[in-house]
């Protein structure tokens, strides 16, 4: 039962889009990513997924649906199903909070499809 | 679908301890709460329990092993089973990830139990 101080972890993580996991709970998963430019369209089709801002801004895109822009202390729940892409403008902080099997790319898989995330030590 | 500020949602809850539902997904809540002061003894025994500080400072003591404090940005998993005690010795605001159905006062019901958080609008 260690904390995790969010500053020191999100600078031990080198790689935009790469979610690392800094707390399980319940077969969820705290991850946390620092992001920049925009992700692929996705869904996860059994996972709600939340977004957090921690720093920057991140906007999510809907197919059918306006964006909604994230700023730092706001937070999003995207339900299953739903296709979306996140993007950010600059270095931007988040947490996701989601199954802890929840794969990044969701119902896609390419070069940034993670499977198996790194945990914050 | 509604992205939820939390600077904005700390400040519609007027009681301390009092938990509001800021999403919820797979079966899991994410609550808010301002606390103030020392909470009550308690344990969750089928809920592990996400705590991250948004503002202020917040002491979690364990019987049988040291205290953890959480700065603001900080966040500690406290398992199922393990009896805490929150305290906070000035005005702090909380995220709570835990499963939708857990009470705020886990195995003991007094008069700061919460059974059905009001949702954050």
């Amino acid at each position: 039962m260690e904390k995790v101080t969010l500053a020191d972890a999100f600078e031990s993580i080198e790689e935009y889009w790469d979610p690392h996991i800094a707390g399980e709970l319940n077969g969820q998963a705290v991850k946390l990513a620092r992001v920049d430019g925009e992700f692929v369209w996705h869904r996860h089709d059994d996972a709600d997924e939340l977004f957090l801002v921690s720093r920057g801004e991140l906007r999510i895109e809907f197919r059918e649906r306006e964006d909604v822009t994230l700023d730092e202390g706001e937070l999003l729940v995207v339900p299953r199903g739903i296709e979306h892409r996140p993007i950010a403008e600059e270095e931007t902080r988040i947490l996701l909070f989601e199954p802890a099997e929840t794969y990044n790319t969701g119902n896609v898989e390419n070069e940034r499809t993670r499977t198996d995330p790194e945990r914050i030590e």
